[in-house]
């Protein structure tokens, strides 16, 4: 059971002071064992409030306490008798977040190394790390505080993981790699491996060395199977507080800034950069060397080819329909100059008709 | 060499007594040694008759046996001298599929658990299971009978894995997930991974821990690189017997029904729904909290936003043209606004002449 | 540093003669640390003109050499004194290219198998190969001269390797693959997984098993997560000199030519053949049984499902625009139909109109 007081107070503390929580009506006194829905929750559940349309079915619930805005708070009390333990917070669906993490959570226990993983003596690994079976820290790799590194995961010559970081199994991660603080890689994602150079020859490709590496700042996830090419000669960047989602592909070069989301199977060609807290959707094929500007959205299934300055929501998505409604579609997209030049006899002949009235 | 009568027994062992086999003109005492076209078949091989144009061909081939529908064997011999050995069957294809893993397949041989495998001591492995080296299993984790786990594969705390799985070469398992029998997992699969869950607090994304897992039924294969997303809160599924190819995504608590089968690069946004017996085109992009309905098919390279609940097909390839001309509709699709706008224009101004005219 | 002279004998070797260097004006005696570009080229540094029209810039630059073609010389300086130590090269790209590869390569050291391996007694390895920890070679594969096989990767039974390949982290080649000379697979990418196939049987899916291979001839660079399955009877195959970059999916029984290059994305289902000399670009979804010739360029997330044999080039790129524009496109291909029905009556009215003048 969890304490709705620490429950508050360690919110407090994970948000650096920014999501505040005020308990009414013996609401600090409850203890809860996990979320509920509105809709199922009992006395040893906490509820939230998600849109205010369901504030009568809030008020009303039987979960042992609920999680309001102050808008849904004053508009469910009206300065009236609280009749029941409510925490009123600016962002509950945020409070929900961080409070499933705190129940969730599990110790990582003591530093160690398996002894079945194999450290090179040039690693540096702190005593708070945990390092597991199989796993594979090469020469120079700097591993930090209360890192958890799965069995068959791999940390190239020199890579540093930043404190608090998790690598699920079966991660990749080459040489010359910086990964921030908290930052969690999935399982079988891949980050510095070579970008795609080659330089043509008399019909052949020479291969150009790629010799930038991959920084993801603080805070950063990465999805399963995303790969993150390494620069050509500097890095390819992940901002602070960026999420991709999983089978993701980063070009060598790539520059994205912070806070940004990234839907899963997007890929994204070389020397592009992407601004801060932008959405962009899944299935988007980004072309190389575009510059998408802050708080961006990209349509899923969109292709970017450009961006246009005037906005900042592209979409390109085309629809399905019925299979030989579909078919007839396809077949006129590529009839629509002939329909143009129609449409230019039409009016040369209306126009010509029109003139002989007058 | 593999006896037609031993084989045509197993096959009907196999498809639990539902593909029998007729054989006809000493059939029953040939043996093979492999498949082979009716083209190139000879004395030691067998051969069947995939379409009924090839009739001819079949008849006059030189292979030692050939499998045919009654349809065709009635049609060849009409009621005449069989004048050479001939397996009748339902479905000479699913034969043919039946036969190649018989004539295929490499005994496991005894259970074992190679000394550099991590087998944690808390999990349970069935005494016939197959764990080779470098393998993980994490505590609390269950193998079935006659399971094969290569190489590099992990499985998380708590997994079950039904019997006669196969996990191929550096596939990952997470924890908590369940796994019914036969499933078939390709290297570098994924199944499990956190959904893709944030709350936007202040410009930034808090973590929705993903507390759900992943359940895939019986006779599940997942093909290389795809990855199956767990449940927030609760599980992500794949019925029984359907087939996902290659590099496929499956968000957060999407169902898949049975017997479904979806080609390689598609992705399913989470929430989503996809019923029985579907086919899911390759590379195609379905949105998520929607929809299909079971016997659907959707395109390849379709996207789908939503399900027009009037059709089971839908499609939406748009054609790929000579480049010049590509740009050109490219273009077009732009000026359909304009277009249209100019069509109302010519519609209003005949009207006002044919007016004219009465 | 490296020595001018030395760099053009290696690059002239490396390119087995095709490409010379022509030093001018006491290059032969200078040496450099690395490339820089134009612009900030210092003294130890080389750099290259790509663009003539950067002439000026490279004339008077700091660097200690730079590497021009025959004609960007003659303009530079017009059969006058020669100022500064000048390379002359019929492609400074390549020479670039074969420059950075020699300054930037490491030697593998002497012939290791790390006591950590898992390497089956019945396995031929090389003494001049390394196999890293936590790989794992089966019985009857084939590792030729230094070949350098890094930690986690999986080389299935029978499978060989041909001389000076590199197979980095966490990479799969499955059971009977046959890889050429100087293959480079990086992290993450499955080869000779199964491919799709199943025969349909009342309603559930059949496994036809896959009994080809996957051959990769010399040269052939492979991307992190990219998946090449095994032909069903015969194998898939990339001919020597291609380049595939990340996430990309070939289908059983593809055949690609030689030097063809592939970005990222890319999914090709089976049975389709793509000639050499191709540039597929990103997130190009290729259908099966297709085959597009020698030189042919495919745009980006371009669909193909036939190939025009009137061209070369294909592309299917579809706008993205704002959203609202966007959303307007999409409702108007739907209703082209509609579009080209009111043209067709319009027509017939401004044909009556116009004969009725007559």
């Amino acid at each position: 059971m969890f304490q709705i007081q620490q429950l508050a107070k360690e919110i407090e503390k994970r948000s650096e002071g920014r999501l505040v929580s005020h308990l009414h009506a013996g609401a600090e006194s409850v203890s809860v064992s996990r979320f509920a829905p509105i809709s199922h929750a009992q006395a040893e559940h906490v509820a939230f409030l998600a849109q205010s349309k369901y504030r009568d079915a809030a008020k009303n619930c039987q979960a042992g306490v609920i999680v309001v805005t102050q808008a849904d708070f004053d508009a469910m009390y009206e300065g009236g008798d609280v009749s029941r333990p409510v925490i009123v917070t600016e962002n509950p669906y945020a409070w929900f977040a961080w409070a499933m993490q705190i129940m969730t959570e599990r110790p990582l226990g003591e530093g160690r190394i398996d002894p079945r993983a194999c450290v090179h003596e040039g690693a540096v690994i702190a005593p708070s790390a945990v390092i597991e079976a199989n796993a594979v820290i090469e020469k120079g790799a700097v591993i930090g505080e209360r890192v958890h590194v799965y069995p068959g995961t791999y940390v190239g010559e020199g890579t540093r993981v930043g404190d608090d970081s998790i690598l699920y199994a079966n991660v990749t991660v080459y040489h010359g790699c910086t990964l921030g603080r908290r930052v969690i890689l999935h399982s079988g994602c891949v980050i510095g491996a070579d970008g795609f150079g080659f330089a043509p020859f008399k019909g052949e490709w020479v291969k150009i060395p790629q010799v930038g590496g991959v920084t993801l700042g603080d805070d950063v996830e990465i999805g399963a199977n995303t790969t993150i090419d390494r620069g050509a000669l500097e890095d390819t960047v992940v901002g602070r507080g960026s999420k991709l989602d999983n089978q993701i592909q980063l070009g060598h070069n790539d520059k994205i800034g912070e806070c940004t989301v990234m839907a899963a199977c997007t890929g994204v060609a070389g020397s592009t950069s992407i601004g801060s807290h932008c959405m962009i959707g899944g299935a988007a094929n980004i072309n190389g060397h575009i510059s998408i500007p802050d708080m961006a959205v990209v349509g899923p299934a969109t292709t970017i080819t450009h961006w246009d300055p005037s906005t900042k929501q592209m979409f390109g998505i085309y629809p399905a329909q019925d299979r030989a409604a579909s078919q007839k579609s396809a077949v006129m997209v590529m009839r629509l100059g002939e329909m143009r030049q129609k449409i230019r006899a039409l009016e040369a002949q209306v126009e010509a008709l029109t003139k002989n009235e007058e």
